[in-house]
């Protein structure tokens, strides 16, 4: 089966303290949380790099869920980017206390040629030149989407709205979101950032939920409300794996589709959560995402 | 036709500064704008007090509106209640310069005969004391609906909780759910709400919307995207005033039921904001609220 959606973006060894406990170097990285969720949905390759610390049984795991790995680097000449961080008593933004880039200092993602058909492209929370250069490789995907972070925009402000320019879907944060777009209110940012170029703008809300926007559209998602979150780290991204690797699946492009896409997104997102890293794909049952997709899907419906 | 939706709360006049303008004396209060939204929907009943300088105006328009006036004392030895406030460029929470409570301070709402029967009970945010007061009068309500603000959770907090185990829906802010169960995070916030009586809880959450929490079900409607808000005031008590109308209008007390009615109350809530005050009442049709629950469902249907 050839790959069907690339997720391009970090792989990294996260050491965490939560309100739940504390982990030493868990596994982590944009690019391993999305590239996981999304396969459970579709064929999945990872574009990304790790360093000669990076475990086998961490290779195994991702092999175990059939990520590709052809565009996935071992660098021998380094160690795999490390964060260290923890979060409060209310799972909120997390303070960072150490990181390590290592060998994502100098990453510049090579996309294999097989790649540059793909139909679906994740670019993950990436500097927005190696952003550029992925969208500029690929040759007619149906959906780019691109995650972003208040960095990129404080620091490449320019260069992030030009990727930005260039995709379908942007996904971003709620404060990032009124940050990127210079505005106070939430309807007027939404606005903004459609002019920017995207078909649509997801906006995370962590347990909020999520909006999905279009020009003519707006859709919500609420989180799946979990009495006791675990580790909050990777949700956003396994929202994104979600989100793509169901659009992937189904292959349904209307607006209704991006809206079931919207479910799983937030369905993936909670799943996560639930345990530290990536323990909640450890042993997850596909029955579990539908349940938790068909339980959101009634959260939102009314006659 | 009887008084179908009682309504208890404020009547006020706002004296307050937006990024869009100034008013001086305008009419407000939460019962103002309750029962002023409900009379789209319903047979209402106010129950509040005002002084000797409530201009004849504003009683006409309240009569204009239908709204019955049995349970409206007009005090010739006082003023009106006056709030004066102003709202930062993010419409969040008004900033109160001042506030003048003068025949509101020693307001003992007086329940009308005929009130004591109705249908519907909506408890507008004054003392936990005058609610349970009221609560204790009224025979056998299908919904009593409770608001309150921070202020009680602070100062009367045992009354309040009493209170609001005492009421079929409890209405609160989004930070003051957190405050009220004294939990840090949405989702064990809303629980532990549940467990203090109410079967449900509306957590109102400005421009991101409302979510309708009950032991088994959840339901979150989205705010309408305003692109240009003009005044905040009163957006939380025409949510209860749509919500509790549109019950009362429908009659369907089922879990869709109530949806439809946090779809009401959400597009009650987007129009009291398009204009200052209660201006967007003077001449509002009957169709601009259907355009506007229609246009919010298609904001949360899926297939």
């Amino acid at each position: 089966m050839s790959v069907k959606l690339v997720i391009i973006g970090s792989v990294a060894y996260d050491t965490l303290q939560t309100p739940k406990g504390k982990r030493e170097r868990a596994l982590g990285g944009s690019a391993v949380y999305a590239s996981t969720v999304a396969s459970y949905f579709t064929k999945v390759g990872l574009v990304g790099v790790a360093g000669k610390d990076f475990e086998p049984a961490h290779v195994d795991f991702l092999k175990k869920h059939q990520v590709d790995l052809q565009g996935f680097e071992l660098k021998k000449d380094g160690e795999t980017f490390h964060w260290s961080g923890s979060y409060g008593e209310d799972f909120g933004d997390a303070t960072t206390h150490d990181t390590k880039l290592n060998v994502f200092e100098t990453f510049d993602p090579v996309l294999p040629e097989e790649y540059c058909n793909a139909e679906l492209v994740f670019l993950g929370n990436i500097h927005p030149a190696l952003q550029i250069k992925i969208i500029e490789k690929v040759k007619k995907p149906k959906v780019i989407a691109l995650d972003t972070m208040n960095l990129w925009i404080n620091i490449t402000n320019d260069l992030l709205k030009q990727a930005v320019s260039k995709v379908d879907v942007l996904f971003i944060n709620f404060q990032e979101a009124l940050m990127l777009a210079g505005e106070k209110k939430f309807a007027p940012a939404v606005d903004k950032l459609l002019k920017m170029g995207p078909d649509r703008v997801v906006v995370k809300m962590g347990e909020l939920g999520a909006m999905c926007a279009t020009k003519t559209d707006r859709f919500f998602t609420p989180a799946f409300p979990i009495l006791d979150i675990t580790d909050p780290t990777g949700a956003g991204d396994s929202f994104a794996g979600g989100f793509m690797g169901s659009l992937a699946r189904h292959g349904d492009y209307s607006e209704n589709g991006f809206r079931r896409s919207m479910l799983y997104g937030s369905a993936m997102g909670s799943i996560t959560v639930e345990k530290f890293s990536l323990d909640s794909y450890l042993n997850l049952k596909p029955e579990t995402i539908e349940n938790r997709f068909n339980a959101i899907k009634k959260m939102v419906t009314v006659e």
